[in-house]
């Protein structure tokens, strides 16, 4: 009867599940911060045995990874504007935000504590900034092909992502609207305004 | 007597304490990282009171924040070749050392430490960035000073610092030689070759 009843709703166990463990994880990273908790954890306040969790992820790394891109992508979806110069001020502006909210660091507190998981680690790492990235570049794709002529993904992340995590990390200068902006132009209409008059 | 001795090489046995405490704050920073001991570690390694070191430098975050940039301004200096082109050079590319090397993310990992170290924690962060802004801005005041039109501090610190650590702690691309001169180019000759060509 059980086996009947779920070739009648496939997934719909599996849905539940994934969406348990996930909200556990987000609840033991929210109360003891990454690094601090196993798998037995996870699976204790999900409900579910150690075993469905090493199954279906693998490792405590590659879980945490999933529960963030899904975080990520719901929260800040990457701009589809139909714009190039909107998609990155919107992309800019979300980071900014992200960054300076209550979770502020947390990706990057994320991406720490994976590249010092080891192996297992970095690769969750890689797979994470691999998954975001795919969604940037195809932000830069989909303005390539309405004529427009994106940056490249590299200097999208050098010159805008890079600079607002440092700003908030290292505290050196405020992320203001002006400053989200600014690293725009920059990265778009080459070369500044400013420089030019300077120059 | 003892007295008198001082009294003949004066800083004598304060630069000694100064050294000694420095060195145990270097090597339990090795051994259990950021954040893993306290004054009385460093006291009783250094062979000196934990008065000694409280009535000097205040609290462990400012006696740490002091070793980090007695350290930093020994191994990376601030350029200064008399040249603002050649300066920005050697300034990138001793950041791109830096956080390559053995020590890698030394410096990202005690800003971390002390942001999370609470108010003294960051106002040593504070002075540390300060102490280290304020060098950078020595570089760019000389080239001024020679007639030559440098950029802001704070972007060098965006388009020069944050690429590099942000490459190397997300791992996105790589830190090449190639990479470190399209930075200072980028940031000085705008807009840069490649963007010219593409436009």
């Amino acid at each position: 009867v059980a086996d009947s009843e779920k070739a009648r709703r496939p997934g719909g166990r599996s849905a539940r599940v994934r969406a348990a463990v996930h909200k556990a994880v987000m609840d033991l990273v929210a109360e003891r911060g990454y690094g601090n908790f196993a798998v037995g954890d996870v699976a204790t306040r999900a409900g579910v045995a150690d075993s469905s969790i090493y199954r279906r992820w693998g490792s405590l790394e590659e879980l945490i990874t999933d529960v963030a891109i899904t975080w990520l992508t719901r929260t800040s979806p990457i701009p589809d504007t139909g714009d190039l110069d909107s998609d990155l001020r919107a992309y800019a502006a979300g980071v900014a935000r992200d960054i300076s909210g209550p979770d502020g660091l947390a990706v990057l507190r994320l991406v720490i504590a994976l590249s010092n998981a080891g192996a297992s680690g970095e690769q969750a790492r890689d797979r994470f900034l691999a998954e975001r990235g795919r969604q940037l570049q195809g932000m830069l794709d989909r303005a390539e092909d309405r004529g427009e002529h994106p940056p490249e993904a590299l200097d999208v992340l050098d010159h805008i992502l890079a600079p607002l995590y440092v700003r908030v990390l290292f505290g050196y200068g405020p992320v203001t609207p002006d400053h989200v902006d600014s690293l725009v132009d920059r990265l778009v209409h080459r070369p500044g305004r400013k420089s030019a008059a300077r120059r």
